[in-house]
This record gives C-alpha cells, sequence and structure tokens, in this order.
C-alpha cells in the first residue's frame, strides 16, 4: 500500500491560499486554547479575532435581529406559536405561518434553486431597490455568497489559458477558486491614493497584459462595496466598468454583500450595478451576489445568500440549475435567512419598532468605530488609513523599516506576516497580512475589521504594539 | 459584445448529470403548479415526488423528532428558555445551554472544520458504535455528506488519467462529481440476483480493465447500505475490499449515510468500515460519510453531516483544512443537527421516552413499507424486485416488451425514461428510470422511495399504471 500523500493529490489544490483562515487564524485559534491553562504565561487574557468579518462571534457579541431569529424558532418547531402563544408579536407568528404554508418543514430539502417564494420576495426587493424588472428565475439562493462565487468561476474557467480579473487587494476566495479550478487571476490595481477608487486605465492595462501572454478574460469582478478596502463605486466608474465590460466580451461578477454597511451615507452611497447595467440597458452578462452574513444581519452561521443573473441566456440558466441541483439545496435556515433580509418589518407592524433600534444601533456603532478607529491609526508613525466608508474593515498601509524587514527575513515571513504575528503574539489581535489580498510590491498593510466593541481598549493595543515596534526596529 | 452561451463555458460541466433532480423532477414541478389550476385536466390531485429520499417534505409529511427541533428552536432565540419556561423539556434546556456555552451564537462562523465540541461527541459516537478510538481532529463537519464527497473526488483526481472505481447502480453523485472534476468513473457491476451483493470480482475486474486502458485507480467508492439498492455487505465482503484496497492503493470512500435505516435487523446488520479497517489493522486511507438527511431523522433541509478520515496524514488533514476553510464553515443549523443525531436522549432523560415513541414509529413504518412494497411490485408481471432490507429505496426491475421499446424509440427516450415519465403522467408518481443509476446493459429499472405514507393508494396507483403498460405494450 502506497501512502496518501499531498504530492499524490490534484496539484491545482496545493496552489490554493485563503489567508483569512490561514496561518494568524490557526494560531490565534491555538493562543485562544492556550489561555485555558491557568498557568499560561501569554501578555494578554483574550484573543480577538479581527481577521473576519464576523459579527455575532464570541467576544464580539454583534446581537442577531430578534424578528429573524423569532421566526426561525418557530420554523424550527412551529407549535411553540399555540405552546407560547404570548411570547411571540403577531407579525412573527404571520410571518411564520406564511413561510410553513410556502415551504412545510424546514427539515426537507427544498428547490435546488431555493424556495420559489423567497426568490419572488427577493426579487421584489431588488425591484424595490433598483426600480427595474428582476426574474425569480434567475435567482439562486446559495449557502453564503462565496459557492455561488466559487461555482461561477469553475463554469467561466474553460480552459487553462482562461483567466478573471480581480481586483489588489482582493478578496482571497477569488484567487483560492481560481487556483483550485486552474484558472489564471488577472489583477488590476486599485489606487490607495484616492480612497482606493478603481481606475478604468488599470483595467484595461490587464486586460491588454492577459491577452499578450495568451490569456482570455472572461470576467471583471468588482467587489463594492470593497472588500478589504471599503471602497465605494461612483456612478461614472460603475458605467465605465459595464462599458469596460461590453467591450472585451467579459462577464461581471459584482460582489456586492457588503451594500448594507455604508459608513458615510450622505457622500457615499451604493449603486448595484443591477441598476447601472439596467440603466445602460447594456447587454453584459451580469451576476450580483448578496449575503446574509454581512450588513447588519451579520448572520453568516445560518450560510445564506443569493446571486441574481441578468443577461443569462435559459440554456446557460438550466446549466447553473443542473450544477446546484447535484449539491441538492441551500440550507433552509439561511434561506429564511435571506428571506428576514429582504423582508424587513415595515412601519405600523409589531416589530418594526424593535427591528430599527437594532439595526441603528449596529449601523452606528460600525460607522463610529471605523471612523475612531482609522483616525487613531493615522495617527501613528508610518501609518497611514483610508478611512473606509463602507464594509467592515480598516486597510492601514504600515511602512517598515529595513531592519524590520530584515528580522522578518530571517524569521523567514513576508514583513506584513511578521508584523501581524507579533501583533497576535503582543495583544492577542488577530489580523490578516496585506499579502493575503494582494498589494503593490514593496508596500505593506495589514486588514482588521471594525467588529470590536470595546474600541479605546482594541485601538490602545494596536497603538502600543506599533509605538513598541517603532521603537524596536525604527522608522520606516 | 459576444453572447455567454453554453459551449464557452467550462466543458467538464456539459458532462455533469443528476438523474435524482433531473428531467422527471422538473417536469414534477411543473404538474404541481399546473394542479393548482382549477381547470386542469389532469388524471391525478397530487404529485407524489418519490425521485428523492425527502421524509419531510409536503405530502410525505414524516415529523421531525421533537427534541432535535425543540433544541434548535432554543438555539435560534435563546431567551426563550426564560420566556417560555414551561415549555421545554429539562433535557432539551440544558443541551441547549450547554451548546450555547460552546458554540456562541448560532448566527456566527464556526471553526472551518465544525464546531470542535460536536465534533467530539461525533468521535465519541463513533467509539461507541466500533468500539475503536475516534479522532475528534480527523473529522470535518459538512453541509450534508453530498459536499464533503465532491471535495474528496476534487482532491483525489490528480489528472484525467486518474479515476474511481463506483458500484453499478450508483447515486449519481459520484458520477456527477466525476464529470465536474474531470475523473474516469470506473464501474463494477453489483449482482441483483443475490440481493445486489457486492463481488470482489467484479472490483478487481475493473480495476484490471481500467489498467488496460491507462488509466489509475484511485479510490473505490462504497455505499453500505446501497442506494439505490438496499443491499447490505456481510462481514467476509467488508474484510476483502478492505485488501483490494490495499493491494491496489486505493483510498476507500464508504458512503453509509444509511447505517440506520435497517428493516431487518435480524438478518441484516450494518459495520461501519472504520470498524473493519480498524479490526484488521489495515492501512488503507478511510473516508466514511455520514448524514442527518437520511436515517430516521430525515433533517435534509438542514445540511448536517460528516466525514472522518482514518490513516490520513496531518499534512493531507491540513490540505482538507484549507480547501474547507475557503466556504468558511457548514452551516450552524446543520453542525447541531449533527450533534441531536450523535447525542439523542437517553433512558432517565426527559425526552427519552417521546425520542424512543418517536423513532420507533418512523422506523416500524419504513420497514413495513419496504416489505410491502416489494411484495405487491413482485406480483406484477415482468416485475422483480428485491426486498430491500436498508436505506429508503427500492429498485425493481422491468422487463419491456418491443413494442414498449419501440414506443420509447419513437419519443426519443430510453426504455424506462419512458415508462417513468407515463407513470408520472398517469399517476402523478415521480420515480427515477434506472439509466439514472447505471444498470447492465439491456436491463431496465426504476427507483422509487418507501416514505410515502398511504401505502395502499401509493401502490395501488402503480399497480394500476403497471398492468395497463402491459396491456398496451404486451408482456415482456
Amino acid at each position: 500500500m502506497r501512502p496518501l500523500d499531498v504530492d499524490s493529490l490534484n496539484p491545482a489544490l496545493k496552489n490554493v491560499e485563503y489567508a483569512v483562515r490561514g496561518e494568524l487564524a490557526i494560531k490565534a485559534e491555538a493562543l485562544r486554547e492556550e489561555l485555558k491553562n491557568p498557568d499560561n504565561r501569554l501578555p494578554f487574557d483574550k484573543v480577538i479575532s479581527s481577521n473576519i468579518g464576523n459579527p455575532q462571534q464570541k467576544g464580539l457579541d454583534q446581537p442577531p435581529i430578534t424578528f429573524t431569529r423569532q421566526v426561525a424558532a418557530l420554523m424550527e418547531w412551529p407549535e411553540l406559536a399555540k405552546l407560547a402563544p404570548n411570547v411571540f408579536p403577531e407579525d412573527v407568528v404571520q410571518r411564520a405561518h406564511e413561510l410553513q404554508a410556502e415551504i412545510g418543514s424546514i427539515g426537507a430539502y427544498s428547490h435546488s434553486q431555493g424556495v420559489p417564494f423567497i426568490r419572488k420576495n427577493v426579487a421584489k426587493f431588488i425591484e424595490e431597490r433598483d426600480g427595474y424588472p428582476s426574474n425569480p428565475n434567475h435567482i439562486f439562493l446559495t449557502a453564503g455568497a462565496s459557492v455561488g462565487v466559487s461555482l461561477l468561476i469553475n463554469m467561466l474557467i474553460n480552459s487553462p489559458k482562461a483567466g478573471i480579473l480581480i481586483p489588489i487587494p482582493q478578496y482571497p476566495l477569488y484567487t483560492a477558486s481560481l487556483a483550485q479550478h486552474s484558472g489564471v487571476p488577472l489583477p488590476y490595481l486599485l489606487d490607495e491614493s484616492s480612497e482606493w477608487s478603481t481606475s478604468i486605465q488599470s483595467v484595461e492595462d490587464a486586460v491588454k497584459k492577459a491577452q499578450d501572454d495568451g490569456i482570455t478574460p472572461r470576467a471583471l469582478v468588482i467587489i463594492n462595496p470593497g472588500n478589504p478596502t471599503g471602497a465605494l463605486l461612483d456612478a461614472s466608474t460603475q458605467e465605465a466598468l459595464v462599458k469596460l465590460c461590453e467591450k472585451h466580451s467579459l462577464v461581471l461578477l459584482a460582489d456586492e454583500v457588503y451594500q448594507n454597511n455604508l459608513h458615510k451615507p450622505e457622500t457615499h452611497t451604493f449603486t448595484s450595478f443591477k441598476k447601472v447595467v439596467s440603466q445602460l440597458k447594456s447587454p453584459i452578462p451580469l451576476v450580483s451576489f448578496h449575503s446574509i452574513s454581512k450588513g447588519v444581519s451579520g448572520e453568516c452561521g445560518r450560510r445564506g445568500g443569493y446571486f441574481e443573473c441578468d443577461n443569462f441566456s435559459e440554456e446557460v440558466i438550466a446549466l447553473i440549475y443542473k450544477m446546484v441541483s447535484v449539491g441538492l439545496c441551500p440550507p433552509v435556515s439561511g434561506q429564511i435567512g435571506v428571506d428576514s433580509l429582504v423582508r424587513p418589518p415595515k412601519p405600523g407592524q409589531a416589530s418594526y419598532g424593535l427591528w430599527l433600534k437594532e439595526t441603528s444601533a449596529i449601523h452606528e456603532a460600525l460607522a463610529s468605530r471605523t471612523h475612531t478607529m482609522s483616525e487613531r491609526l493615522n495617527n501613528l508613525p508610518g501609518v497611514s488609513c483610508v478611512d473606509s466608508p463602507g464594509a467592515l474593515y480598516l486597510f492601514p498601509q504600515i511602512k517598515l523599516s529595513k531592519a524590520a524587514q530584515d528580522a522578518a527575513k530571517s524569521a523567514g515571513k513576508a514583513p506584513d506576516a511578521f508584523y501581524a504575528l507579533g501583533l497576535l503574539d503582543e495583544t492577542g489581535i488577530c489580523v490578516v497580512p496585506g499579502s493575503g489580498f494582494g498589494q503593490k510590491e514593496g508596500e505593506w498593510h495589514y486588514r482588521l475589521t471594525c467588529l470590536c466593541p470595546g474600541v479605546d481598549e482594541y485601538v490602545g493595543k494596536l497603538e502600543k504594539f506599533h509605538r513598541d515596534w517603532v521603537e524596536k526596529y525604527g522608522e520606516a
């Protein structure tokens, strides 16, 4: 019997990298275990997982929206409505009855594309948001946005010479899925000097380079609001990007999972690509992704989301259906989460007041924390940080001295990974080094979430670590 | 702009076929819609989806286990324990508290491999079942068994010349995943004449044929209890299969999702491959899959399951971890379903009596229905049906006359698909033709589930349709 070793496995998987749950995150888990030992000699008393946008995790404890959970509890055990009649608001009971009539048991497989009734509700949500029609039969409910992205990349990569344009920095799901499906990542650089904006020229340059290298670009990925940057696209850039897709026959993959995380709504608003494509009457195939994991819902663990296909032929929709049917159906618990997201309580309904209070508190806390954190990070020597107008993250740039870079080299680490490991060891704060997202040659960043409740203590730790670091390795 | 057509997409996906949710199932959905029209002229008043093992679906309505759902309701909205204090049994409240302490919010991402506490409980369940140690760090919780199977196949197929041995008939997830990941299916025939038993010689023949064709067999798939056959392997066959894997350096993929669906427990018992491999001290890499969708749990919609790896190096485990981390985590709702499956109420606990009553009723109904149905099908002219000792299905063979085969040919259908379409059109019963699972050249079957509650009415329709068919096309 030959043993099964990594070299005998699919070589494409070796190249998959996903830093958000990589070396740093694994070490953070180990430290969390170590803290349970009363004799540990760690210089901190808790590990703060700022590596991932996971609002409800222990220690961050962003509360779930009560309405969503009350409906879910009744879906789990419908008899509760009778057994505890005074516990649930009227609109919750009514909503659960309606869903039960449509779905039946949440323990049954649903339609592979997602419960038809919920897809109709998603289509209404999109129509109200954008003012253009949406077809429920071209909407696929998913277990979070990630599986949809991965499936679309699997479909679009039709040869090892096919590539997909991705922003740098990017959310590493894109490079990971491309590696898994043997596609070529075609990076285009975002511009940090103008709030991480997207330059049409830089996308055009990437298309040109791909063509020169004999690679066919199949799709353009846009993350709006940006991850890890938090940037929001303006209308003229969105239009130009759609035209660029038209010119080069690209599918537009619009990752819009942070569309409801807007910290400066007076100046930085969100417009969906669905709306732009509809306004321009553009024929480009568009896939828009949304999720219940982000926004103020934060229901990551439910695994719910959807994607909408525009300008897709019925033949291609049937192919997508076939592929999702092999996985049977998305989790029904996530599907009812999507229903809550697209049909929140309305004014006049029993749950509206609490819903408004809860969601406003989360919006305000995120906006204020993001602003405070970026301001204080900007005051540190050698740190510059765009004050993100959207999403859940900051992506500060850190200048690292020659001495720091040499120390990293001796440790066999990229300089920003070395910095992030130091931060974790000293403070218990886990961030993701910029190399996990991609960055300009010779620059260093890290991504941290703006989810930690005690912002003073949290930023205080970041500040102390950075000042000690500069003390030790000198200014860059 | 070139339109996006199917020919421009990944050619591997074209070859994916999944009959369980294919042509018949899509037509059944359309008929279900048509029934809502009061002026429809359909010869039946309901569609019965016997194409898929989905116990809790509308019309079948197998009730969920109350304990599982009560715990889940408290996980969704923990305040319920205080707000409705007399509604939940004591052990349910205690279990929910324990899970909340370990998991925190079910709206948070968990460890990518699954909640460590739940993995420990799975390991204990396996240890108690088999009497051999199980390592929680080599267990991966999943969104149902399917995603695990697909990932393992993606890993093992390291070139287009790599193949996997699959039983014929098989559950089409295997051929679908192989097509998606460009691997070669290496079929070995099960023996219908001896209750669909597995012949070592037939597997050896398939290995030999693969080698002659220049294909490297990487793994052997065993479905036990069988799907669609319901067959159970005996101990000597299991041992011989393990030795065969050893001889040919094959990974054993043991699909054991029906391990708790045993209709003749006096004569047909289940032994896990984990136990056999441990007893033999075999070094073969083994992956065993289990699920909450089947058994008496029937919680398909939660999407929960696990796989355990044995004789896997830490390096390969790390690779699997990396791959699952890109998808973040399995649905937490499914994970708590797994916890319920492996930790049901025990004698002496408040919920035990109801749990025993509910699970016994489901076991008995399934066993009795399976037996009755196979007996009555066997009485039909040209039909022979193994009385399945396990799983949720029957897989009757139907002899089709020359006239029937000609009619099928004119309709452009395989004869068994033609039969199944006729059955659907006449009775509203949706089954899956044998060609969807694979069968011996020139033989015809269909798979139907044994989940329909009104067995008399249900089999009555099957009988009438078949007799009319024989009337029309003659005996074979």
